[in-house]
C-alpha cells in the first residue's frame, strides 16, 4: 500500500492517546479554577476541528462551550469573552498569523489559553498558558479535552470505559479501516480525479471533517474544486443544481445528526447518478472492542482513514504532489 | 427598469420599519421577564439571516446571544437551551418542516418563541408565543429586534437617533442604490450568466447574505453553481483553486470585519482576472442622512439592492424564471 506505514500510524495515535494524563491535569486545573466559557478557536483546518469539538459537546453538556473563527475574534471580538474565559487552540506550525493575534488578544483580556502546538519552540507555543506539543492527531486531542471537561462536570459517567476501549483498540482499528478502504480509495480517485467540481456533504461531528476535507485536502492539496455543505442545508438551495452527472459525496457518521445525512443519502439516488456514500458504519467490523454507543465520537476518524486512501491515490494519478502550494505562504497577502 | 416598482419597495421597507413599536413591546416584555439565552434559529435563508443577527450583536453586547441551525437543534439539541431561553425565528411560508419541529421542541422545553411569520394563519405562526406577520424584510426585522435588546441592555445609547435616520432615509436610499446599480447588474449578469461555478466571498454581517446569495439565489433560483466562503477562510484552502479565469465576487460591508474582505479584495488582482467587488461603501452617496457609523448595520441591504439588479437581468438573459423549482417541495425527501 502506498503512503502507508502501519506501525508509524499506530504509534502516532497511541502516542496521542497517551497524552491523556497530561490533558487531564490541565483540564482539571482549569475546571477547578472555574470559567465562564470554553472557546474553541481556530482558522482553516483548526477551525473545522473546533466546529467538531463544539458540536460534539453541545448536546451533551451544560458547560458554556463555544466555537469561533480566529479572524472574527480579532475583528468583531466577543464581549462575553472575559478574563474568566478559556481559549482552546491547535496549530501544527505554531506560526499562523491569525492565531497569534487571537491568542495575543485573549491573553490581553486575561483569559487562559490551552494550546496543542505541534512545535514546542514556536511563538504560539510560548504564548499559551498551557501547551502540549505532540504531532498531528488534532481531533483526538480536542475530543480528549472535551471528554475530560464533561467527565468533571458529571456528564460522562462512562469516561473510564471509553478510554480503556479507545486505548486498547482505536489505533489498530484506524489502520485496519485504511487497509480495507484502499481499493475503494483507488477507484474513487480514478473516477473523480478530473471532476470540475465535487460536492461534499456532512452533518454533526462529520461536518467539520467534511468542510476540512473539501478545503484543506481537495482545494489546498489537490487543487481540485469542491463545495462543502451541511446535510441539513443541502435541501435549502444546493439540491437544485444537482443533476445526474454531478459528483456528490456524503459522509455519514454515527452521532445524533446521522439522520440528517441519511436524508441526503436517501434522496440522491432519485436525482443523481454520480454520488458516493462514505459511511463510518460500513467499517464497524474493524471496530471490535469499541462499544457501539461510543462510535459516534470517532466516526470522523474512520471516514478520515477512508479519505486518506483517496488522497494517496489521487496524488499519484494526478501527478500533483500534495505538499506544493500555489499561493499559500508563497505570496504576501 | 425591469422588476422594479419604486413605490412598492419604499412602502415595503417603511412598513417594516413601522413595526418598531410592536417589536419594542415584545422585546421589552422578554427583557423584563429575563432570559438565559437568545437563540436565533433558522434553516436555509433564515439560518443565513440568523447568522447575521448573531454576528451583528456579538461584538456589541454582553447578552448571551447564539445562532443555531433548526435541523441541528432538532437532532443534537442544546443542553443549555432551557425554559428561560428565547428562540427568535422568521419564516415566509410558515410551513418549513424543520422550523415547525424546532419550535415544537422549544415550546416543549418551555422556552418563549418570537416569530416573524409572514403568513399569520400558518401552523408556525400559531405555535409562537409572540408573532409579527408582515411580508419579507427579514433582516430588517431581525436587526430591529437585536437593536432593541441592546438598547434595553444599555449598549445602544444612540438608539433613537439611529431609528430616526433609518426611518427617514433607508427606504429611499435602497431604491436609489438599485437604480444606480442597474447598469452594473446587467453587465454582470451578461458576463456571468454561463459561469460553470461562481465564488462568492464575504465577512461579518455580509457573510450571511453572501451565503444566502450563493445558495438561495444562484443555486435555488437561477440553478447556477456557486461556492460561498468567508473572507478569512478564503486564505486557508480555497485560494489555491483560483486562477486567472475563476469567477470570484467579493462583498464588502462597512462593519468591523471589513478588513477581512479587504484583504481578499487586495489579493485577488495578483492571481485572478475575473473578479468583481461589490462594495456597500461605493454607494455611500445614496445614503445621505444616515450617519457613517451606522452604515455597517445596513451594508448587507445595500449590496442586496445591487444583487437585485443582477438577478432581474439574469432571469431574462438565462430565460430561467426564478420562481420555478426543480426539486424543492416538488418531491418527497
Amino acid at each position: 500500500m502506498i503512503k502507508f506505514d502501519e506501525q508509524k500510524q499506530i504509534d502516532s495515535v497511541n502516542g496521542a492517546l497517551a497524552l491523556r494524563k497530561e490533558i487531564e491535569k490541565i483540564v482539571d486545573k482549569i475546571y477547578d479554577e472555574g470559567f465562564d466559557g470554553i472557546y474553541w478557536i481556530g482558522i482553516g483546518g483548526t477551525y473545522a476541528s473546533s466546529l467538531q469539538a463544539e458540536v460534539y459537546m453541545r448536546g451533551k453538556t451544560k458547560l458554556p462551550v463555544f466555537v469561533e473563527n480566529a479572524a472574527q475574534f480579532i475583528t468583531t471580538g466577543n464581549l462575553r469573552f472575559t478574563e474568566k474565559s478559556v481559549m482552546i487552540i491547535s496549530s501544527v506550525t505554531g506560526s499562523t498569523k491569525e492565531m497569534i493575534q487571537a491568542v495575543a488578544k485573549a491573553r490581553e483580556i486575561g483569559a487562559r489559553v490551552f494550546g496543542f502546538i505541534d512545535k514546542a519552540k514556536t511563538e504560539l507555543a510560548k504564548m499559551c498558558n498551557y501547551c502540549i506539543s505532540y504531532p498531528v492527531n488534532e481531533q483526538l486531542k480536542f475530543f480528549m479535552t472535551a471528554n475530560r471537561f464533561m467527565y468533571r462536570n458529571h456528564e460522562f459517567p462512562e469516561y473510564d470505559l471509553y478510554n480503556q476501549e479507545m486505548e486498547a483498540h482505536l489505533a489498530q482499528a484506524l489502520v485496519d479501516v485504511e487497509k480495507a478502504a484502499d481499493d475503494f480509495g483507488k477507484e474513487f480517485a480514478k473516477k473523480h480525479c478530473e471532476d470540475s467540481i465535487h460536492y461534499f456533504v456532512g452533518a454533526g461531528v462529520q461536518w467539520g471533517s467534511t468542510y476540512s476535507y473539501a478545503m484543506c485536502y481537495w482545494e489546498e492539496q489537490h487543487w481540485l474544486r469542491t463545495k462543502s455543505i451541511t446535510a441539513e442545508e443541502f435541501f435549502h438551495g444546493m439540491l437544485e443544481i444537482v443533476d445526474k452527472n454531478t459528483a456528490v459525496t456524503v459522509f455519514l457518521g454515527e452521532d445524533e445528526q446521522r439522520p440528517l445525512a441519511e436524508r441526503v443519502a436517501a434522496f440522491l439516488p432519485k436525482i443523481c447518478g454520480n454520488y458516493t456514500l462514505i459511511d463510518a458504519k460500513d467499517y464497524a467490523q474493524y471496530l471490535q472492542g469499541i462499544s457501539t454507543k461510543f462510535r459516534g465520537s470517532i466516526s470522523h476518524l474512520i471516514t478520515h482513514a477512508v479519505t486518506q486512501r483517496i488522497d494517496a491515490h489521487m496524488e499519484i494519478i494526478n501527478r500533483h504532489p500534495v505538499d506544493i502550494r500555489r499561493y499559500y505562504r508563497q505570496l504576501d497577502y
